[in-house]
């Protein structure tokens, strides 16, 4: 069994109230691809210029993530700055510098496309299509995305739910795409849309997990700190099916179980700046902070 | 073991996207008491007009509310108005006519003075001084609150919160109360001013539980449709405490199940107008409710 994260590689600029740091690892695939290695070994698909650094190369290699997707182009790697207020709730694009990222067409190597897990992680839709086009297998396919793919490119989006078996988005999102405020009642027409399992991000209050006529919630974990919020919805949805890969159960227990371990990972990912909480991360660690979820939701 | 309930007693007028309704039972009392009443039997002091339903007093009865706390005044009773939103966050009062309530004096009756459990529901924090005055035994106090409170009695809220076994406010009151925006910290500096255990709402995203350095939280349950939330938090914390009452244990576990049952009654008030969606329920609706908290949290 053998997974595929597919989106964007870049180096961010970060400016938060807990400090700013500059040209660190960022882009949907490097939190990604970092939770999913805690559980499988993910194979990535995508680029960077030749300024991407070799220590963060280095650090994938560590992680067991599989890089022959991984192209190097003349030029700057993607760069993205974003300053965050004091509340962490809300965030400004400083600046989105596209570079290399900016003629990205994701080519999967002949030894990925019979992936039994796929994950588009937040990339355009047009490019999330390509990648399912290229597939030899009936892969679990997994889909992240945002609000601006929904205002520039609704109709590609809609296409492509219907060809994925969960969707992943956050409250807000669920809302622009439904028109529905009802958490229920938005996962409902969500699923008429196309996708079996509907996962809701509710930030700091967790996540909600719809599939057929069932409900599960997963609470968000009290954190005295956090400094960087940068991530942790692509770490969330990368540790899930990296669990889901490495358990090879798509039974409504066993997705809870993988939704849980998405938070574990994610409550790891917003402590510090970048990717930096999501790495060299000890089985004990995760087995620890799953035992806070256990004392914090168990009754 | 007895629990006493002092608060409020109105007739409300509501006008709410799924309809309106006036002069209906209302008021933190009204219920307080008819969610603690599936577990125990509360003992209530209020004060009403002559123009109070003998339809209401027959449904507190039938209830098994003890009303020998319950002053019937010349005049009228106290009436609230209330107008929702669309999204049902938004709420504008229309009107607060408190009528008999304005001079409000909760006189404990003699058998009331060695109640096991008390729970200080809404009203002015001067007046809930006067209640733990009047007190002869050592019970577990639940204090309920709002943020008119805060803005207008802060001292005598602040006397009064180094009184109480347990605070329970929602998100926006912890954060007037403290400062804090991260739940955690709030809900330290929340046990710094007295109580062991705080609970804060944080409304269709359920609750937490703080007591020592445990954690817990309850989901909110997914609802098709909510009619009207007037009294949620209401029905939440005379819930908790009717349940405590019975159950006589002050373990975290146990405060936990209080919690939980509190917002199986908060899910059935939120249904309908009023207090309809909380009267005459069978003990097989809410055992049917507390398992789908169970199915929706439990992995």
């Amino acid at each position: 069994m053998s997974l595929v994260i597919v989106g964007s590689l870049a180096l961010d600029t970060i400016e938060a109230p807990a400090g700013s740091v500059s040209d660190v690892p960022g882009g949907s695939t490097s939190y990604c691809s970092l939770a999913a290695s805690y559980f499988t070994n993910p194979h990535i698909v995508g680029v960077v210029g030749e300024d991407f650094p070799d220590s963060v190369i280095a650090l994938f290699k560590d992680h067991h993530i599989n890089l022959e997707g991984l192209v190097v182009e003349p030029g700057k790697t993607f760069r993205w700055g974003g300053r965050y207020a004091k509340n962490l709730d809300d965030r400004t694009t400083l600046f989105t510098d596209l570079n290399v990222f900016e003629t990205f067409d994701p080519i999967l190597p002949e030894t990925y496309r019979n992936a039994s897990h796929v994950l588009l992680a937040n990339i355009h839709p047009g490019l999330q299509h390509k990648v399912l086009d290229q597939l030899e297998s009936e892969a679990f396919i997994v889909l992240d995305t945002m609000n601006l793919w929904i205002e520039t490119a609704g109709d590609e989006l809609m296409t492509l739910i219907k060809r994925v078996n969960m969707l992943v988005i956050n409250d807000e999102e669920a809302r622009m795409l439904t028109g529905e405020r009802n958490y229920g009642k938005a996962a409902q027409k969500l699923k008429e849309m196309g996708p079996e399992w509907i996962v809701i991000k509710k930030g700091q209050h967790g996540a909600l997990l719809f599939h057929e006529n069932q409900v599960f919630t997963v609470p968000g974990l009290i954190l005295d700190e956090v400094r960087d919020p940068t991530g942790a919805g692509d770490t969330f949805v990368g540790a899930l099916i990296g669990y889901l890969t490495q358990s090879r159960d798509h039974s409504f227990d066993n997705i809870k179980l993988a939704v849980v371990f998405g938070s574990v990972l994610a409550s790891f990912c917003v402590v510090d700046f970048s990717v930096d909480g999501i790495t060299y991360l000890e089985k004990a660690d995760l087995d620890e902070r799953y035992d806070e979820f256990v004392i914090m939701s168990q009754f």
